[in-house]
């Protein structure tokens, strides 16, 4: 039977053969700790699953396309706090940020179309623009530089006739780097310059540890040109509601997105009345989540920066660091970690990073870490994860 | 700022122009029946509810994007009971029909490839359709003959050398015609002949008022290009959970179509666990709504049938009627209904069925009528169509 070459473009999630090995060694008896998924263990607002048992139906039917009004409020009363000011048709719904970007690359590119984004980048960007023939130019970041951007002139240097957007996610997954004003200030210019979209993935705008935050919503100078996707799931720790959201000034890009929207109906019903109440979490939840993983980031990482080689800048926002190890391939330390190496029993699975680079070659020496371990287990990870690496490095100098 | 060519080519919601007719009738106090849209007004089991209000979680996790387990086991036994035998891996669970028709065009069309599909259809296919640059071709079908296909001949004629597949709900919407055995045979001998996929939309399956059902899942020469979608919305009125699924033993099409799902993370994981009991409703609820549906049909069908000029056999399927009006436009007429027309200060909201069409200029004379309300206001709802049709029809002779 015959497949799209785009379906045969996008590639199948890496992660799966290295959970083989993680299987088999929980098979021999290993405790594994789990590093290498952006699933964060913090508890999700009682309040979200509270509204949902409270709703009382008959019949569940079809939410509204554009989402349901009071969520809608919601965020923008949430946008409001930041100082961006939002109409209720600036904002729509989705099934999560994965739908949001999805349907913003259908709606500003056509086959052949292309978007540049810094590298290493979120790898579901790239299933999605292969899945509707979009190419991403990546712009390269180094763990050198702590993965902030190069300078204006090698960014606009990638810029051809098909460049559409400018897309980034900012605190960045998998870096962790968060951009500072002059980043946003030259993406923007950029972007005018150009005539190009802006797309700001801020999905984890509140955990910015040290340093300002600078949101693409409070830059007025690209207000007609800027797309912010949003989501619940890492902000309220609500990554299986698929809530997420769209939010741009620009009418004719909402009235244009709004037809997919119209097209797959709607966004589950009771998901956005549980969703609204996650808006309405007291500002001290996320202070002391922000707080438990600015903690976390300095045990993984002053655990890290010990072994002799590893390259890697203290991120300072998301939940991830991608750090440069002294070996050939990471692919290869990940499975010996996974396979030849344990201390009391337990091992550490962090991701390896070349999936998170489009640039051929690129990454194959560096992991990524999510820090979505308690302290006490983290810190053990961390132990394990420093002492498995100073071995694999005795045992392949 | 730029737009892809492709969302330009979707077309926004239609209902909308004709809906701001309805909201300034019910300003003017008259009361609208709504008979344009396919949401039911069944309840839905109450265990869907009460499962996801007994689901206890500490976090709101990412579901596995397969789908539940359990969700994905519920399906293959209800399948089973129909004596379609499906592994596990042969089942995906997706954000609704929707999700797994648009990523189904996505993994087996490119760009410029083209997908047949007898009309009238699901507006929504074209939508999908455009937004990933793929063309439908229309296998033209007729009220005349309740909307059975045409020959074999007629329906290869459209076939050319980027032809993918054949896609049809059966039941139909809008038409509710149920293909006969020989017209399903038919269908699979032409997909075997010209190596087509046959994508089936077997979303009304159960509402089926006389005659046998023959689902594509019973056919074994094809089942190898077979794609069945599938969803909870109309079988179990939980339009709002957006809970779908795809079926298929081509286990290379599973294989491809799950990169798309693994791009997209997962689906809402209470809403499956809803989903779960939903497939342990027992049959009488559907008998039930079966019996509901088919005395509803008869109620408007028959009222219906009076006003000379009106051509429409008695659909045995699904809960849509189409019928052909002695109208210029029906778009005109319904707009009359709304402004101009009421017995007792109510009135009637049909949807006019041209969007349904893909040929220019079919269905300027036909409307869909969904028999979504109680059999009490639906006989008035009927009884008024009726006077009102022919109040029109006087009006403009």
């Amino acid at each position: 039977m015959n497949f799209s070459s785009r379906i045969k473009s996008v590639e199948a999630s890496t992660i799966m053969e290295l959970l083989t090995y993680a299987e088999e060694a929980k098979k021999q008896g290993k405790k594994v700790y789990y590093l290498n998924i952006g699933q964060p263990d913090i508890k999700t607002p009682e309040n979200f699953f509270k509204a949902i048992a409270n709703d009382k139906e008959n019949v569940l039917e079809y939410a509204l396309s554009e989402g349901l009004p009071e969520l809608r409020k919601a965020i923008q009363k949430y946008y409001k706090e930041y100082d961006i000011n939002f109409d209720i048709e600036d904002i729509l719904i989705l099934n999560g940020g994965s739908e949001a970007l999805f349907f913003t690359m259908l709606t500003i590119c056509n086959e052949g179309d292309n978007i540049l984004v810094p590298e290493p980048f979120y790898s579901n960007y790239n299933s999605f623009a292969n899945a509707v023939g979009v190419q991403i130019k990546p712009i390269t970041t180094l763990a050198e530089n702590g993965f902030h951007l190069p300078s204006k002139e090698e960014i606009v240097s990638k810029i051809d006739k098909n460049t559409r957007a400018i897309l980034f996610s900012n605190p960045g997954n998998p870096t962790g780097v968060v951009y500072t004003k002059e980043e946003i200030k030259m993406i923007s210019e950029i972007a005018k310059e150009h005539d190009l979209w802006i797309i700001a993935d801020e999905v984890y705008r509140e955990f910015v540890y040290e340093g300002e935050y600078t949101s693409l919503g409070n830059v007025k100078e690209v207000e007609d040109r800027v797309i912010i996707v949003d989501s619940v799931s890492k902000r309220y720790s609500a990554c299986g509601a698929r809530i997420g959201c769209l939010a741009s000034k620009n009418k004719e890009f909402m009235g244009e997105i709004l037809k997919l929207c119209q097209a797959r109906l709607s966004v589950p019903t009771l998901e956005q009345v549980g969703a609204v109440e996650l808006y309405k979490t007291p500002n001290s939840y996320l202070e002391e989540v922000n707080e438990e993983y600015r903690e976390r980031r300095d045990v993984l990482y002053n655990e890290l920066i010990q072994v002799p080689g590893v390259i890697c800048k203290k991120p300072t926002g998301a939940f991830y660091i991608v750090a440069k190890l002294p070996v050939k391939s990471a692919d290869d330390f990940v499975k010996w970690m996974l396979s030849d190496f344990e201390i009391d029993g337990e091992t550490v699975m962090p991701c390896p990073a070349e999936g998170f680079y489009k640039t051929e070659g690129l990454g194959v020496d560096e992991i990524r870490l999510a820090y979505i371990l308690n302290k006490e287990d983290l810190a053990k990870a961390a132990k394990i994860l420093k002492e498995g690496l100073e071995a694999y490095l005795k045992l392949n100098k």
